[in-house]
């Protein structure tokens, strides 16, 4: 399959690594097809690895994944919306400020989502939130904390897109569950639990872990 | 031992009755020593169970638990302050802001947290937040869901505090495991997860759920 993936940083490198051993053709997309990060992955990645534009990844690509930053993910989705029309968004950004250090904050999360605010910026594709509550490694390979022993949360407006974003969690990345929470405005749900997820990560010591809803 | 409880929803309710079936004293704190459905409450729970103002309850009580809207807390702890001096509170409150309708937004939580504001409000008392994540009736009996096999989470600047609320939660009720995730600013990581709770009981149908952190 043909995939773009939005952002050069540890996310972005830590899904196309995964999808290009999955053996899928990646594009990275980048503010720029000469940056430097991005075109040693494209190195590293080999025959199926390649580095372009925002727009030039979205047009390549029939599936694309916004791994952004968060400041950085609108710009991003709309340089990247002709390309991206009638095409499924995994979105796994977050709305983290790092400005004033660590921990975040999040920039938006209460009243709107950056999954929302993608959704808005591309009326055309279909956006579903996903894998953005985990450590970019647990992302790709759900096994790694507690044998796969808990949630993934999904959030989107489309159910038949949902249901191939749950497919490409359980097959791809070896998630076991995934929860539907409802349509893009439950990104808020996910986005929001940023906040507890760093205060369970400096008080753990670790990203590897996720929750498992217990009823 | 005097336990106040201030509120008369039904988080102060539930808390209460469970606090009154443990053997202990209990005056519900309110805006008005004769508030309706708090002399009810009394009236009901016996020889033990009383009602004053907030006050009131703070002079009577060893330990206080604040059980008020988001809205109501700040307010009531101000009345409640003098007689709070040296002794610890349970911060169960939330900042839920129903003025737009269900899901509620949250009206602090990003970068304040309303277990701050109440630990500013009452610089003389330990506060410690505590079952804020849980629907109140899995607050006191957590073995209701999945035999206790899921985490509580408290946050204070006071170590000895925090000691204190564990032994309650684990002693008066059931609870197995409670993670410190520090000082009084990670309540914001339990409040902002508030907005991922919403959308589980939506997904759900059901409030009967709490997370337990997988490694």
């Amino acid at each position: 399959m043909k995939i773009a993936v939005f952002g050069t940083g540890i996310v972005g490198e830590t899904i196309g690594n995964k999808l290009l051993q999955l053996g899928h053709e990646v594009k990275m997309g980048s503010r720029s097809a000469t940056h430097e990060k991005g075109l040693a992955w494209a190195k590293a990645g080999g025959a199926k690895a390649s580095l372009g534009t925002f727009a030039e990844a979205a047009a390549f690509a029939e599936l694309a994944f916004n791994c952004t930053s968060g400041f950085g993910s609108i710009p991003a989705l709309e340089a990247a919306a002709d390309g991206l029309k009638g095409k499924l968004l995994i979105d796994i950004a977050n709305p983290l400020d790092f400005s004033k250090g660590f921990p975040p904050s999040l920039f938006t999360g209460n009243t709107d989502s950056l999954g929302e605010q993608a959704q808005r910026a591309l009326p055309q594709t279909k956006v579903v939130k996903a894998l953005n509550h985990v450590t970019c490694t647990l992302m790709v390979d759900a096994k790694r904390v507690a044998g796969g022993d808990h949630d993934g949360l999904i959030s989107g407006n489309d159910a038949e897109a949902k249901a191939q974003v749950t497919k490409i969690l359980k097959e791809w990345f070896g998630w076991q569950r995934v929860i539907d929470l409802g349509d893009i405005t439950t990104a808020r749900g996910t986005e929001s639990y940023l906040a507890l997820w760093v205060r369970l990560y400096g008080a753990q010591g670790t990203a590897d872990f996720n929750i498992k809803i217990m009823r």
